[in-house]
């Protein structure tokens, strides 16, 4: 019993329907060509707020009650789903506070104000940022929108697949894999129950940062492993120490397997994104990429791979760097 | 009769069918809020390439009789549809010579070459490129390739306009503006001959650098005016002086008119496109959109555009001080 269904996934689409962007597939013959499949490309970096994260978060706020709505909601986030709870509580006038660490990407501070919320930084180091969204919520009576261990959220994330299998059938390609980033796993979660519906033959990868390899330890572990990284990623997204409570049965059900990619991988992705790709893509949204050209997920040989690009909120400085090959 | 017709881009897109990358119609909701107009983007930095010049080149090439084939091509250009016509050439086994000015993107440059033809670099100030294309065609017996000015090229770029057309009719828009780069012409008179027959109510404005504005002095003055600018532009892939012999009576019959854009208007837009559409856009293929940016073009409050974003092959160098704000 994994507290979320595809009938979920089913049920948010709808609730989306005219809200979110129906992110197109994207297909590049140099790609395909170069990794000897079909390669379908999700770019949810076209998604409003730049990232899938506008899909849980719109799909959790859509079900408040009147008197939750009111009260507003607050969510801990170090960017994208800070941004998409602050657009989503916008559209449907919901007050909201975000509490978001010090040393996030100002990009996605400052998108998260403009959007309309209340941002309350906090030191990563020292501060816990469960304690203060709690006190916060227990304050004004609001509800905590979690980023990812959420079955609403995880729902939301996944009409992202239902997208995806629909999409590449309309295009002909029955998909032999699909990659997807992770971090706590509610993307990959979601777009597993759709997935896992529609085209049960396909294999799912999910593909985390070397550093943070939480989900691929657990699943080799068959329980819940916490890392506790010294270094930070170059993939500011996908940094969670742990797979969720709620998403990791999900996963043990329905991945094939994760793999790790390091910084400098991730950093060859994005340039390949920038040359050859022509999008924008942020570090933890290339992880599937990274994945693919350095073949440690081979999809089959002609076969089609569905990839999932999951945001690309990245300060201008950072793609700079990385364009310029100083990562 | 302008030796081109709308069963030309018809017949091209036949030809197109299986080759060249049906780019998909982009919506962002953002933009079309600070518009204040549904703006449909069609871009063909998503084109194989990275530019709309495959298209063109494509169609004509794949018209050689089995002996100019043998014979092959010679083109000049400074970049796109360099590339175009390199890659056209791969795909159909036809020898290709670039003649391609020694300042010309290293990126555009770089990959004329990695897609198989042979690059003959001239200095801009000193040489003519015509003259040395068709010295090397008279010595091959090769077919020159014209970037614009050719009824096969015309009705390929056409192509554009044809699925545009279609897909904002699909996404349950009339279009009321369309908005395309110019700097010959072969691309907006090609989407014009489509956008005419399908949907004659349509507006079509052309947007080109403000110091090589010469379309619109051209359709103000009723007949092609040829420019000496004294400085570059930072759009490269838009440096012609003057409308073609071709392209330009297309132009007359069919474009609401033409506006031209600064280089600081055009560096604003690539940093939109960066940081809003996640988009990778070269200068020229910005105009449009810093033509939408400036309201130099202002489409009907409530409105449908169709913004054609023509090309994404940018050096990195370049990219990164656009986003940075350094330009």
């Amino acid at each position: 019993m994994s507290g979320v269904s595809f009938a979920d996934v089913e049920a948010a689409a709808a609730r989306l329907a005219g809200h979110a962007v129906v992110t197109p597939l994207i297909e590049s013959p140099a790609l395909s060509e170069r990794i000897g499949a079909r390669v379908l490309i999700k770019p949810e970096t076209l998604q409003r707020v730049g990232a899938f994260k506008f899909r849980g978060a719109y799909n959790r706020l859509a079900q408040l009650s009147a008197d939750e709505r009111t009260r507003g909601v607050v969510a801990f986030s170090s960017g994208n789903h800070a941004q998409g709870v602050a657009l989503a509580a916008r559209l449907l006038g919901v007050p909201a506070i975000i509490v978001m660490p010090s040393d996030a990407p100002a990009i996605k501070v400052a998108a998260t104000k403009a959007y309309g919320a209340q941002v309350r930084l906090y030191d990563r180091l020292r501060e816990s940022r469960e304690e203060i969204a709690n006190a916060i919520a227990k304050e004004n009576g609001s509800v905590v929108v979690p980023s990812f261990d959420d079955p609403a959220i995880i729902a939301g994330q996944g009409t992202v697949g239902l997208e995806l299998v629909r999409q590449a059938q309309a295009a002909g390609g029955a998909l032999d894999v699909v990659l997807t980033p992770i971090s706590g796993g509610g993307l990959i979660a979601g777009i597993s129950l759709a997935v896992k519906a529609l085209s049960p033959a396909t294999a799912i990868w999910g593909v985390e940062p070397a550093a943070y390899d939480d989900t691929r330890r657990s699943l080799e572990a068959g329980e819940r492993v916490t890392l506790k990284p010294e270094a930070r990623s170059l993939c500011d997204a996908l940094e969670s120490p742990a797979p969720g409570a709620l998403t990791f049965p999900i996963m043990q059900r329905n991945l094939s397997g994760a793999v790790g990619v390091t910084d400098a991988e991730v950093a060859e992705a994005m340039r390949y994104a920038f040359t050859t790709l022509k999008l924008v893509v942020e570090p933890g949204g290339c992880v599937g990429l990274a994945a693919l050209l350095t073949a440690k997920v081979k999809p089959p040989a002609g076969g089609t791979v569905g990839l999932v690009v999951s945001g690309g909120n990245v300060d201008p400085d950072l793609f700079a760097k990385a364009i310029r090959g100083e990562i």
